[in-house]
Protein backbone atom coordinates (compact mmCIF):
# COMPACT_ATOMS: atom_id res chain seq x y z
CA UNK A 1 0.00 0.00 0.00
CA UNK A 2 1.28 3.06 -1.03
CA UNK A 3 1.47 6.26 1.14
CA UNK A 4 -0.93 7.64 -1.89
CA UNK A 5 -3.67 6.09 -0.77
CA UNK A 6 -3.08 5.93 3.32
CA UNK A 7 -5.44 8.47 4.67
CA UNK A 8 -6.80 9.66 7.82
CA UNK A 9 -10.06 10.96 8.71
CA UNK A 10 -10.40 12.46 11.72
CA UNK A 11 -13.64 13.77 13.72
CA UNK A 12 -13.42 16.12 15.92
CA UNK A 13 -16.33 17.56 18.65
CA UNK A 14 -17.49 17.72 21.57
CA UNK A 15 -16.23 20.46 24.09
CA UNK A 16 -12.40 20.51 22.53
CA UNK A 17 -14.25 22.95 19.88
CA UNK A 18 -15.38 25.66 22.57
CA UNK A 19 -12.04 25.42 23.96
CA UNK A 20 -9.83 27.72 22.36
CA UNK A 21 -6.58 26.63 23.90
CA UNK A 22 -7.83 22.65 23.38
CA UNK A 23 -8.71 23.55 19.94
CA UNK A 24 -5.46 25.23 19.27
CA UNK A 25 -3.43 22.55 20.33
CA UNK A 26 -5.71 19.97 18.16
CA UNK A 27 -4.71 22.60 15.17
CA UNK A 28 -0.88 22.45 16.33
CA UNK A 29 -1.00 18.59 16.14
CA UNK A 30 -3.47 17.95 12.99
CA UNK A 31 -1.45 20.86 11.20
CA UNK A 32 1.83 18.64 11.46
CA UNK A 33 0.27 15.37 10.67
CA UNK A 34 1.74 14.05 6.80
CA UNK A 35 0.40 12.90 4.25
CA UNK A 36 -3.50 12.69 3.14
CA UNK A 37 -6.25 13.38 5.74
CA UNK A 38 -9.35 14.75 6.25
CA UNK A 39 -11.10 16.61 9.55
CA UNK A 40 -14.85 16.51 10.05
CA UNK A 41 -15.96 18.48 13.09
CA UNK A 42 -19.55 19.27 14.98
CA UNK A 43 -19.60 22.21 16.78
CA UNK A 44 -23.09 21.38 18.96
CA UNK A 45 -22.92 23.81 21.82
CA UNK A 46 -21.61 26.77 19.70
CA UNK A 47 -25.22 26.17 17.14
CA UNK A 48 -26.83 26.06 20.57
CA UNK A 49 -25.83 29.20 22.21
CA UNK A 50 -26.72 31.28 18.88
CA UNK A 51 -30.02 28.87 18.41
CA UNK A 52 -30.51 30.86 22.55
CA UNK A 53 -29.46 34.13 21.58
CA UNK A 54 -31.64 34.73 18.94
CA UNK A 55 -34.60 32.72 20.64
CA UNK A 56 -34.53 29.29 19.22
CA UNK A 57 -34.65 26.49 21.88
CA UNK A 58 -32.37 23.12 21.19
CA UNK A 59 -33.88 20.11 21.03
CA UNK A 60 -32.08 16.91 21.30
CA UNK A 61 -33.51 13.37 21.07
CA UNK A 62 -30.90 10.46 21.21
CA UNK A 63 -28.07 13.47 20.78
CA UNK A 64 -29.56 13.91 17.62
CA UNK A 65 -30.46 17.54 16.84
CA UNK A 66 -34.32 18.41 15.56
CA UNK A 67 -33.94 21.07 13.05
CA UNK A 68 -36.80 23.19 11.80
CA UNK A 69 -36.01 25.90 9.10
CA UNK A 70 -34.83 28.33 11.68
CA UNK A 71 -32.33 26.44 13.31
CA UNK A 72 -31.51 24.99 9.99
CA UNK A 73 -30.30 28.50 9.39
CA UNK A 74 -28.26 28.49 12.67
CA UNK A 75 -26.64 25.28 12.56
CA UNK A 76 -25.57 26.43 8.88
CA UNK A 77 -24.09 29.65 9.95
CA UNK A 78 -22.22 27.78 12.68
CA UNK A 79 -21.44 24.87 11.17
CA UNK A 80 -19.80 25.60 7.69
CA UNK A 81 -19.58 29.15 8.28
CA UNK A 82 -18.11 30.21 11.43
CA UNK A 83 -16.16 26.82 12.60
CA UNK A 84 -15.35 25.42 9.98
CA UNK A 85 -13.84 28.76 8.49
CA UNK A 86 -12.32 30.15 11.54
CA UNK A 87 -10.42 26.18 11.42
CA UNK A 88 -9.30 26.77 8.15
CA UNK A 89 -7.88 29.87 8.48
CA UNK A 90 -5.87 28.55 11.27
CA UNK A 91 -4.48 25.98 9.39
CA UNK A 92 -3.67 27.99 6.63
CA UNK A 93 -1.38 30.05 9.48
CA UNK A 94 0.33 26.31 10.39
CA UNK A 95 1.24 25.57 6.85
CA UNK A 96 -1.44 23.19 6.03
CA UNK A 97 -3.55 23.88 3.11
CA UNK A 98 -6.92 23.86 4.36
CA UNK A 99 -10.36 24.07 2.26
CA UNK A 100 -13.98 24.13 4.07
CA UNK A 101 -16.64 22.31 2.80
CA UNK A 102 -19.81 20.92 3.48
CA UNK A 103 -22.00 18.14 1.97
CA UNK A 104 -23.42 20.19 -0.68
CA UNK A 105 -20.24 21.63 -1.98
CA UNK A 106 -18.89 19.46 -4.82
CA UNK A 107 -21.78 17.52 -4.70
CA UNK A 108 -19.61 15.65 -1.72
CA UNK A 109 -22.21 14.60 0.56
CA UNK A 110 -25.94 13.24 -1.27
CA UNK A 111 -28.14 12.32 1.44
CA UNK A 112 -31.45 11.53 1.92
CA UNK A 113 -34.12 13.43 4.37
CA UNK A 114 -35.18 11.81 7.44
CA UNK A 115 -38.26 10.43 7.55
CA UNK A 116 -39.68 8.21 10.36
CA UNK A 117 -42.74 7.03 11.83
CA UNK A 118 -42.20 8.37 15.31
CA UNK A 119 -40.09 11.41 14.91
CA UNK A 120 -40.13 14.25 12.92
CA UNK A 121 -36.30 15.23 13.00
CA UNK A 122 -36.90 18.21 10.48
CA UNK A 123 -34.09 19.51 7.98
CA UNK A 124 -31.91 16.53 8.90
CA UNK A 125 -30.61 14.03 6.11
CA UNK A 126 -29.03 10.73 6.20
CA UNK A 127 -26.14 9.99 3.28
CA UNK A 128 -25.17 7.01 1.73
CA UNK A 129 -21.41 6.24 1.59
CA UNK A 130 -21.91 4.91 -2.05
CA UNK A 131 -23.46 8.71 -2.83
CA UNK A 132 -20.49 10.13 -2.02
CA UNK A 133 -18.60 11.79 -4.50
CA UNK A 134 -15.01 10.05 -4.01
CA UNK A 135 -13.29 11.01 -8.01
CA UNK A 136 -13.78 15.24 -7.17
CA UNK A 137 -12.58 14.20 -3.39
CA UNK A 138 -9.62 12.26 -4.91
CA UNK A 139 -9.15 15.39 -6.97
CA UNK A 140 -9.14 17.74 -4.21
CA UNK A 141 -6.87 15.30 -1.94
CA UNK A 142 -3.96 15.66 -4.26
CA UNK A 143 -4.25 19.60 -3.47
CA UNK A 144 -5.56 20.37 -0.07
CA UNK A 145 -6.77 19.04 3.16
CA UNK A 146 -10.48 18.86 3.63
CA UNK A 147 -12.27 20.23 6.78
CA UNK A 148 -15.68 19.01 7.00
CA UNK A 149 -19.00 21.13 8.43
CA UNK A 150 -22.10 18.58 8.86
CA UNK A 151 -24.45 19.87 6.84
CA UNK A 152 -25.45 17.57 3.60
CA UNK A 153 -27.71 18.37 0.73
CA UNK A 154 -30.80 17.02 -0.95
CA UNK A 155 -32.66 18.32 -3.86
CA UNK A 156 -31.11 22.36 -3.31
CA UNK A 157 -32.27 21.94 0.20
CA UNK A 158 -28.93 21.85 2.55
CA UNK A 159 -29.79 19.13 5.60
CA UNK A 160 -28.22 18.72 9.53
CA UNK A 161 -26.28 15.74 9.84
CA UNK A 162 -24.60 13.94 13.00
CA UNK A 163 -20.49 14.88 12.64
CA UNK A 164 -19.89 11.55 13.56
CA UNK A 165 -22.29 9.83 10.17
CA UNK A 166 -20.23 12.13 7.71
CA UNK A 167 -16.89 10.83 9.42
CA UNK A 168 -18.28 6.92 9.18
CA UNK A 169 -19.82 7.96 5.79
CA UNK A 170 -16.43 9.17 3.98
CA UNK A 171 -14.26 6.43 5.68
CA UNK A 172 -16.50 3.99 3.92
CA UNK A 173 -16.70 5.83 1.09
CA UNK A 174 -12.42 5.73 0.61
CA UNK A 175 -12.18 2.43 1.89
CA UNK A 176 -14.45 0.98 -1.16
CA UNK A 177 -12.25 3.36 -3.28
CA UNK A 178 -9.10 1.44 -1.93
CA UNK A 179 -7.99 3.61 0.38
CA UNK A 180 -6.27 2.31 3.40
CA UNK A 181 -8.48 4.56 6.03
CA UNK A 182 -7.92 5.45 9.55
CA UNK A 183 -10.91 6.61 11.00
CA UNK A 184 -10.31 8.71 14.91
CA UNK A 185 -13.21 10.15 16.41
CA UNK A 186 -11.75 12.26 18.90
CA UNK A 187 -13.26 13.86 21.49
CA UNK A 188 -12.21 15.38 25.37
CA UNK A 189 -11.49 12.25 26.69
CA UNK A 190 -9.35 8.89 26.35
CA UNK A 191 -12.00 6.36 24.55
CA UNK A 192 -14.80 4.98 25.71
CA UNK A 193 -14.48 3.67 29.45
CA UNK A 194 -16.01 1.44 31.67
CA UNK A 195 -16.67 3.70 34.40
CA UNK A 196 -17.93 7.07 32.63
CA UNK A 197 -16.16 9.09 35.09
CA UNK A 198 -12.95 7.12 35.23
CA UNK A 199 -10.93 8.44 32.33
CA UNK A 200 -8.13 6.07 33.22
CA UNK A 201 -11.08 3.11 32.43
CA UNK A 202 -10.37 3.25 28.53
CA UNK A 203 -11.11 -0.49 27.13
CA UNK A 204 -8.54 -0.32 24.48
CA UNK A 205 -10.34 -3.07 22.53
CA UNK A 206 -14.34 -3.08 21.97
CA UNK A 207 -16.51 -5.70 19.90
CA UNK A 208 -20.05 -5.23 19.46
CA UNK A 209 -20.86 -7.94 21.92
CA UNK A 210 -18.82 -5.52 24.68
CA UNK A 211 -20.80 -1.97 23.14
CA UNK A 212 -24.26 -4.05 23.80
CA UNK A 213 -23.83 -4.54 27.32
CA UNK A 214 -22.29 -0.91 27.96
CA UNK A 215 -25.88 -0.12 26.26
CA UNK A 216 -27.36 -2.48 28.42
CA UNK A 217 -25.43 -1.17 31.41
CA UNK A 218 -25.95 2.53 30.81
CA UNK A 219 -21.92 2.95 31.20
CA UNK A 220 -22.71 4.68 27.55
CA UNK A 221 -25.34 6.82 26.38
CA UNK A 222 -26.13 10.28 24.91
CA UNK A 223 -24.28 11.49 22.64
CA UNK A 224 -21.53 8.23 22.72
CA UNK A 225 -24.61 6.43 20.80
CA UNK A 226 -24.01 7.51 17.76
CA UNK A 227 -20.93 8.00 17.63
CA UNK A 228 -20.41 3.92 18.55
CA UNK A 229 -23.07 3.37 16.05
CA UNK A 230 -21.22 5.11 13.66
CA UNK A 231 -17.52 3.82 14.73
CA UNK A 232 -19.56 -0.17 14.11
CA UNK A 233 -20.42 1.04 10.53
CA UNK A 234 -17.57 2.36 9.53
CA UNK A 235 -15.58 -0.76 10.70
CA UNK A 236 -18.73 -3.22 9.31
CA UNK A 237 -18.19 -1.13 5.86
CA UNK A 238 -14.41 -2.10 5.64
CA UNK A 239 -12.78 0.68 6.98
CA UNK A 240 -9.45 -0.89 8.48
CA UNK A 241 -8.56 0.75 11.17
CA UNK A 242 -11.46 2.77 13.83
CA UNK A 243 -10.44 4.31 16.49
CA UNK A 244 -12.02 6.68 19.23
CA UNK A 245 -9.66 8.93 21.85
CA UNK A 246 -8.33 11.93 22.52
CA UNK A 247 -8.68 14.95 20.22
CA UNK A 248 -5.80 17.07 21.75
CA UNK A 249 -3.06 14.18 22.42
CA UNK A 250 -3.52 13.35 18.66
CA UNK A 251 0.43 13.16 18.07
CA UNK A 252 -0.01 10.18 21.50
CA UNK A 253 -2.86 8.23 19.71
CA UNK A 254 -1.68 8.49 16.35
CA UNK A 255 1.77 7.20 17.43
CA UNK A 256 -0.11 4.35 19.89
CA UNK A 257 1.66 5.89 23.17
CA UNK A 258 -1.78 6.21 25.19
CA UNK A 259 -4.47 4.06 25.63
CA UNK A 260 -7.70 4.65 23.19
CA UNK A 261 -10.04 2.79 21.85
CA UNK A 262 -10.04 -0.28 19.11
CA UNK A 263 -12.93 -0.98 17.47
CA UNK A 264 -13.41 -4.70 16.25
CA UNK A 265 -15.84 -6.55 13.80
CA UNK A 266 -15.76 -9.78 15.28
CA UNK A 267 -17.95 -10.60 18.04
CA UNK B 1 -8.63 31.88 -27.46
CA UNK B 2 -9.73 28.34 -26.39
CA UNK B 3 -13.12 28.32 -24.86
CA UNK B 4 -11.17 26.76 -21.98
CA UNK B 5 -9.13 29.99 -21.37
CA UNK B 6 -12.39 32.17 -21.20
CA UNK B 7 -13.84 32.53 -17.93
CA UNK B 8 -17.03 34.94 -16.24
CA UNK B 9 -16.94 36.15 -12.99
CA UNK B 10 -20.28 37.61 -11.58
CA UNK B 11 -20.52 39.52 -8.72
CA UNK B 12 -23.95 39.86 -7.26
CA UNK B 13 -25.11 41.96 -4.32
CA UNK B 14 -27.46 44.24 -3.11
CA UNK B 15 -31.27 43.61 -2.96
CA UNK B 16 -31.04 40.78 -5.48
CA UNK B 17 -29.67 38.67 -2.50
CA UNK B 18 -32.58 39.73 -0.13
CA UNK B 19 -35.27 38.79 -2.61
CA UNK B 20 -35.94 35.28 -2.57
CA UNK B 21 -37.71 35.33 -6.39
CA UNK B 22 -35.02 37.75 -8.24
CA UNK B 23 -32.75 34.90 -6.30
CA UNK B 24 -33.89 31.58 -8.11
CA UNK B 25 -34.25 33.85 -11.49
CA UNK B 26 -30.75 34.74 -10.79
CA UNK B 27 -29.53 31.35 -10.13
CA UNK B 28 -31.53 29.39 -12.91
CA UNK B 29 -30.36 31.65 -15.59
CA UNK B 30 -26.21 31.22 -14.30
CA UNK B 31 -26.78 27.46 -13.69
CA UNK B 32 -27.42 27.58 -17.42
CA UNK B 33 -24.07 29.53 -18.55
CA UNK B 34 -21.72 27.43 -20.52
CA UNK B 35 -18.19 26.67 -19.48
CA UNK B 36 -16.17 28.27 -17.13
CA UNK B 37 -17.81 30.73 -14.33
CA UNK B 38 -17.26 31.98 -10.93
CA UNK B 39 -20.34 33.95 -8.57
CA UNK B 40 -18.96 36.43 -6.39
CA UNK B 41 -21.68 37.51 -3.62
CA UNK B 42 -22.26 39.93 -0.87
CA UNK B 43 -25.26 39.62 1.41
CA UNK B 44 -25.07 42.70 3.76
CA UNK B 45 -28.16 43.10 4.46
CA UNK B 46 -28.50 39.66 5.79
CA UNK B 47 -25.88 40.36 8.18
CA UNK B 48 -26.88 43.64 9.25
CA UNK B 49 -30.39 41.92 10.19
CA UNK B 50 -28.14 39.52 12.05
CA UNK B 51 -26.49 41.87 13.92
CA UNK B 52 -29.32 43.65 15.22
CA UNK B 53 -31.10 40.18 16.19
CA UNK B 54 -27.70 39.78 18.46
CA UNK B 55 -27.69 43.49 19.29
CA UNK B 56 -24.95 44.49 17.09
CA UNK B 57 -25.37 47.61 15.68
CA UNK B 58 -24.43 47.59 11.89
CA UNK B 59 -21.21 50.92 11.32
CA UNK B 60 -20.84 51.91 7.62
CA UNK B 61 -18.59 54.64 6.76
CA UNK B 62 -18.11 54.81 2.53
CA UNK B 63 -19.94 51.93 1.74
CA UNK B 64 -17.75 49.67 3.87
CA UNK B 65 -18.67 47.77 7.08
CA UNK B 66 -16.23 48.33 9.96
CA UNK B 67 -15.83 45.25 11.78
CA UNK B 68 -15.29 44.62 15.40
CA UNK B 69 -15.00 40.74 16.34
CA UNK B 70 -18.43 39.89 17.17
CA UNK B 71 -19.35 41.81 13.66
CA UNK B 72 -16.73 39.49 12.07
CA UNK B 73 -18.67 36.41 13.54
CA UNK B 74 -21.91 37.66 11.93
CA UNK B 75 -20.45 38.22 8.10
CA UNK B 76 -18.53 34.96 8.60
CA UNK B 77 -21.68 33.16 9.67
CA UNK B 78 -23.91 34.18 7.35
CA UNK B 79 -21.71 35.31 4.38
CA UNK B 80 -19.55 32.08 4.45
CA UNK B 81 -22.17 29.97 5.95
CA UNK B 82 -26.25 30.51 4.99
CA UNK B 83 -25.80 32.65 1.89
CA UNK B 84 -23.21 30.75 0.35
CA UNK B 85 -23.94 27.53 1.08
CA UNK B 86 -27.69 27.98 0.57
CA UNK B 87 -26.45 29.27 -3.20
CA UNK B 88 -24.44 26.04 -3.73
CA UNK B 89 -27.04 23.69 -2.73
CA UNK B 90 -29.70 25.90 -4.94
CA UNK B 91 -26.99 25.35 -7.89
CA UNK B 92 -26.36 21.83 -7.24
CA UNK B 93 -30.20 21.06 -7.83
CA UNK B 94 -29.75 22.72 -10.60
CA UNK B 95 -27.21 20.47 -12.31
CA UNK B 96 -24.56 23.00 -11.81
CA UNK B 97 -21.68 21.86 -10.25
CA UNK B 98 -20.73 24.55 -7.60
CA UNK B 99 -18.20 24.68 -4.43
CA UNK B 100 -18.54 27.42 -1.84
CA UNK B 101 -15.57 28.95 -0.55
CA UNK B 102 -13.98 31.81 1.13
CA UNK B 103 -10.84 33.44 0.40
CA UNK B 104 -9.58 30.92 3.23
CA UNK B 105 -10.27 27.86 1.86
CA UNK B 106 -6.96 26.70 0.11
CA UNK B 107 -5.77 30.19 0.84
CA UNK B 108 -7.22 31.32 -2.62
CA UNK B 109 -7.39 34.78 -1.07
CA UNK B 110 -5.04 35.66 1.43
CA UNK B 111 -4.98 39.69 2.48
CA UNK B 112 -3.41 42.33 4.38
CA UNK B 113 -5.68 43.73 7.33
CA UNK B 114 -6.26 47.08 6.85
CA UNK B 115 -4.98 49.91 8.56
CA UNK B 116 -5.13 53.28 7.79
CA UNK B 117 -4.48 56.56 9.71
CA UNK B 118 -8.56 57.81 10.14
CA UNK B 119 -10.57 54.72 10.33
CA UNK B 120 -9.91 51.41 12.15
CA UNK B 121 -11.66 49.42 10.19
CA UNK B 122 -11.56 46.54 12.09
CA UNK B 123 -11.15 43.04 10.77
CA UNK B 124 -10.79 44.00 7.53
CA UNK B 125 -8.69 42.94 4.30
CA UNK B 126 -7.52 44.07 1.52
CA UNK B 127 -6.19 41.21 -1.05
CA UNK B 128 -3.55 41.38 -3.83
CA UNK B 129 -4.29 40.07 -7.59
CA UNK B 130 -0.45 38.87 -7.25
CA UNK B 131 -1.55 37.15 -3.88
CA UNK B 132 -4.18 35.01 -5.56
CA UNK B 133 -3.59 31.18 -5.31
CA UNK B 134 -4.69 30.86 -9.16
CA UNK B 135 -2.88 26.97 -9.70
CA UNK B 136 -5.33 26.27 -6.85
CA UNK B 137 -8.45 27.86 -8.64
CA UNK B 138 -7.19 26.19 -12.03
CA UNK B 139 -7.71 22.99 -10.64
CA UNK B 140 -10.80 23.86 -9.28
CA UNK B 141 -12.42 25.15 -12.52
CA UNK B 142 -11.94 21.76 -14.04
CA UNK B 143 -14.06 20.38 -11.67
CA UNK B 144 -16.70 22.56 -10.62
CA UNK B 145 -18.01 26.77 -10.08
CA UNK B 146 -16.40 28.37 -7.71
CA UNK B 147 -18.86 30.16 -5.45
CA UNK B 148 -17.03 32.81 -3.40
CA UNK B 149 -17.80 34.70 -0.02
CA UNK B 150 -16.55 38.09 0.34
CA UNK B 151 -14.46 36.92 3.85
CA UNK B 152 -10.12 37.16 3.12
CA UNK B 153 -7.52 36.21 5.63
CA UNK B 154 -4.10 36.65 7.07
CA UNK B 155 -2.16 35.18 9.92
CA UNK B 156 -4.58 32.59 11.07
CA UNK B 157 -7.63 35.40 11.20
CA UNK B 158 -11.13 36.12 8.93
CA UNK B 159 -10.97 39.28 7.74
CA UNK B 160 -14.30 40.85 6.40
CA UNK B 161 -13.52 42.23 2.20
CA UNK B 162 -15.86 43.95 0.44
CA UNK B 163 -17.63 41.67 -2.22
CA UNK B 164 -17.04 43.87 -5.36
CA UNK B 165 -12.87 44.02 -4.24
CA UNK B 166 -13.09 40.50 -4.19
CA UNK B 167 -14.53 40.10 -7.72
CA UNK B 168 -12.38 42.62 -9.13
CA UNK B 169 -8.93 40.91 -7.46
CA UNK B 170 -10.07 37.42 -8.65
CA UNK B 171 -10.84 38.67 -12.63
CA UNK B 172 -6.99 40.56 -12.40
CA UNK B 173 -5.50 37.45 -11.56
CA UNK B 174 -7.23 35.09 -13.47
CA UNK B 175 -6.29 37.75 -16.54
CA UNK B 176 -2.64 38.12 -15.79
CA UNK B 177 -2.86 34.13 -15.60
CA UNK B 178 -3.72 34.50 -19.45
CA UNK B 179 -7.81 34.03 -19.01
CA UNK B 180 -9.92 35.95 -21.21
CA UNK B 181 -12.17 37.22 -18.31
CA UNK B 182 -15.61 38.92 -18.67
CA UNK B 183 -16.51 40.81 -15.19
CA UNK B 184 -19.63 41.35 -14.28
CA UNK B 185 -21.11 43.42 -11.39
CA UNK B 186 -24.68 42.35 -11.33
CA UNK B 187 -27.10 44.18 -9.11
CA UNK B 188 -30.81 44.97 -8.76
CA UNK B 189 -30.41 48.14 -11.38
CA UNK B 190 -29.81 48.04 -15.58
CA UNK B 191 -26.32 49.36 -15.17
CA UNK B 192 -24.76 52.88 -13.63
CA UNK B 193 -27.89 55.35 -14.23
CA UNK B 194 -27.23 59.56 -15.38
CA UNK B 195 -29.81 60.00 -13.39
CA UNK B 196 -30.43 57.36 -10.11
CA UNK B 197 -33.92 57.15 -9.98
CA UNK B 198 -34.59 56.87 -14.04
CA UNK B 199 -33.65 53.17 -14.84
CA UNK B 200 -33.60 54.13 -18.56
CA UNK B 201 -30.85 56.43 -17.98
CA UNK B 202 -28.48 53.90 -18.53
CA UNK B 203 -24.34 55.00 -19.18
CA UNK B 204 -23.74 52.12 -21.71
CA UNK B 205 -20.31 53.49 -22.36
CA UNK B 206 -18.57 54.90 -18.90
CA UNK B 207 -14.89 55.99 -18.68
CA UNK B 208 -12.79 57.38 -15.85
CA UNK B 209 -13.42 60.84 -16.85
CA UNK B 210 -17.25 59.99 -16.57
CA UNK B 211 -16.96 58.66 -13.25
CA UNK B 212 -15.13 61.41 -11.89
CA UNK B 213 -18.07 63.94 -13.21
CA UNK B 214 -20.48 61.57 -11.56
CA UNK B 215 -18.97 61.60 -8.17
CA UNK B 216 -19.12 65.47 -8.03
CA UNK B 217 -22.54 65.91 -9.24
CA UNK B 218 -23.58 63.01 -6.85
CA UNK B 219 -25.09 60.85 -9.06
CA UNK B 220 -23.22 58.10 -7.99
CA UNK B 221 -22.54 57.78 -3.96
CA UNK B 222 -22.31 55.17 -1.35
CA UNK B 223 -22.00 51.79 -2.38
CA UNK B 224 -21.80 52.67 -6.30
CA UNK B 225 -18.55 54.06 -5.16
CA UNK B 226 -16.59 50.94 -4.14
CA UNK B 227 -17.99 48.99 -7.50
CA UNK B 228 -16.91 51.60 -9.65
CA UNK B 229 -13.64 51.79 -8.71
CA UNK B 230 -13.03 48.38 -8.15
CA UNK B 231 -14.35 48.15 -12.02
CA UNK B 232 -11.75 50.88 -13.17
CA UNK B 233 -8.76 48.76 -11.51
CA UNK B 234 -10.05 45.33 -12.64
CA UNK B 235 -9.78 47.03 -15.98
CA UNK B 236 -6.64 48.90 -15.27
CA UNK B 237 -5.16 45.54 -14.50
CA UNK B 238 -5.94 43.67 -17.72
CA UNK B 239 -9.37 42.32 -17.69
CA UNK B 240 -10.81 42.45 -20.73
CA UNK B 241 -14.53 43.16 -20.25
CA UNK B 242 -15.85 45.06 -17.43
CA UNK B 243 -19.65 45.76 -17.20
CA UNK B 244 -22.25 46.40 -14.83
CA UNK B 245 -26.19 45.34 -14.95
CA UNK B 246 -28.92 43.54 -14.08
CA UNK B 247 -28.60 40.33 -11.84
CA UNK B 248 -31.76 39.09 -12.87
CA UNK B 249 -31.62 39.63 -16.19
CA UNK B 250 -28.22 37.61 -16.74
CA UNK B 251 -28.79 36.28 -20.36
CA UNK B 252 -30.02 39.18 -21.86
CA UNK B 253 -26.87 40.92 -20.43
CA UNK B 254 -24.79 38.28 -21.68
CA UNK B 255 -26.53 38.70 -25.15
CA UNK B 256 -25.77 41.85 -25.20
CA UNK B 257 -29.61 42.42 -25.75
CA UNK B 258 -30.87 44.57 -23.35
CA UNK B 259 -28.38 47.81 -22.07
CA UNK B 260 -25.75 47.48 -19.33
CA UNK B 261 -22.59 49.49 -18.26
CA UNK B 262 -19.38 48.67 -20.13
CA UNK B 263 -16.09 50.29 -18.54
CA UNK B 264 -13.72 51.48 -20.47
CA UNK B 265 -9.79 52.42 -19.40
CA UNK B 266 -9.06 55.30 -21.79
CA UNK B 267 -9.97 58.92 -20.86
Amino acid sequence: MSDEKKILVFKVGGHVLDDETALQQLLDQFARIPGKKILVHGGGKLASELGRQLGIAPQLVDGRRITDAETLRVVVMTYAGWINKNIVAQLQARGCNAIGLCGADGNLLPAVRRKTASIDYGFVGDPEASAVNVSFLNALLAHCTPIIAPITHEAGTLLNTNADTIASTLAAALAKAGYNVRLLFGFEKNGVLWKADDDHSVITSLTKTDYELLKTSGAVSKGMLPKLDNAFAAKASGVQEVQIGSAIQLDEVLSDSIPFTRIHETI
